[in-house]
């Protein structure tokens, strides 16, 4: 997988499956953040941070605080999508990012997340400095 | 299931399942969004309004058009939550609400809802009379 | 929740939601595999036993091993389900099921199932003799 | 994706994110359901049949009459893993496959898939001739 330049941020690409539709024939609402945070996991992948590794080796995970999510057009199966990722804040224990899924050149479903980092215990820990350069480095502006 | 009073909104009891938590313990911050579905639809269901019927007798399903969610506190394996669900705005083709998942007195996830009516092609559609006049007597205020 | 006699099994009711059903209009197969652990989920909570209680007091987890699923009739949206669990087998570190989703009097689904207890290091690990003793009394025949 | 040779079975490679888990730390174990649907999934668009179009075009979709899971290996957040799926055997309306979830070089879940092709008002339907041509190209020996 390739990263796009900073400024138009990481960009996953993905497909739709018959467990991601509903009754309805559309993707199921829920399943766009389960879209979201595949792409999020695989910018921290290409940056060289894996989930797994943030917790055995730094005692931290990140949780999200706060999801919006606005519901512009629906996906369909067999749609083949890009979830875009834009760094929008790095606080001390705290990261902003501004996602959107697009097919095509089509705006599906934008979220904004606020995600705060822990420790094993649940409360909020600072993020790792490793980490925070990482995320500077990719960050708006 | 009894209904709560209108003021106190609905309240719909759910069981906290292994496939609704993750590896870091906690409930994947998705499927709070599948929760809340739920108590929507039990809302609907508790007011004699199926939503197969919807699509079968109306031709319209509700599609959710914007949600938040603010994440206080996580919930666990076997937790006993309840999903209350508040009709907060009632319009020509939108619907707005309110729902809280509470563990006992702690407010775990608030969400905030504005849902769509569609027809069957995916295009703005009134709500159906009988449903407004449903939702309305269930309103705040 | 009541539960049935031990010769006819433990009933758990559920309801299907827009989560659960895929573009085809119906349930998504593997969600049955999330109706089914539910139901036993409840059967032993109905024996006293909590899931999150086993792994905090006893060490263990009970894992599924094998399972084999035949899909008769498929279930829709709004379908209020029936899950029926029989013990078929106690051994000492395993437990074999048959769980049956029917839709009142139709069999839609049909599940064997071996389960495997095993320690937090995920190795085989003798089933608790509290857990056995209870479902021995539980088991057919 | 490039598509291994026939006797060697399809190739699908996947990741393993935390919306795959749960409180056991381990890939829940009806997802390696949803899994094995992507492969299929792909093995078939491989072939240049895509499943909205089987719906479309052919007025049928696949779907899964039986479905037997081994579960020898858990797999873990984070893990690459690889479904292979070889085809075992085309009917007139059925189809059979092998599917095999590995890590490596690990067997984790084997699964034994008859599928069932179905008109869209859920009767048994013969499998269109040139889906029948295609498969029968891709079967074992």
């Amino acid at each position: 997988m390739s990263e796009a330049a900073p400024q138009d941020g990481h960009a996953f690409p993905l497909r739709v499956y018959y467990e991601d539709t509903d009754a309805g024939g559309i993707v199921y609402y829920a399943n766009y953040l389960r879209f979201a945070e595949r792409a999020r996991t695989e910018m921290l992948r290409g940056l060289g941070v894996e989930s797994s590794d943030l917790m055995a080796d730094d005692g931290v995970a990140l949780a999200v605080r706060h999801c919006a999510a606005d519901y512009m057009r629906p996906a369909r199966l067999d749609d083949a999508l890009t979830i875009e990722t834009r760094v929008t804040g790095v606080g001390g224990a705290t990261l902003e990012l501004e996602q959107t899924v697009r097919r095509g050149d089509e705006d599906l479903v934008r979220l904004d997340l606020k995600l705060g980092c822990m420790g094993l215990d649940g409360r909020p820990k600072r993020l790792p400095q490793h980490l925070r350069d990482l995320l500077s480095e990719f960050q708006d502006g």
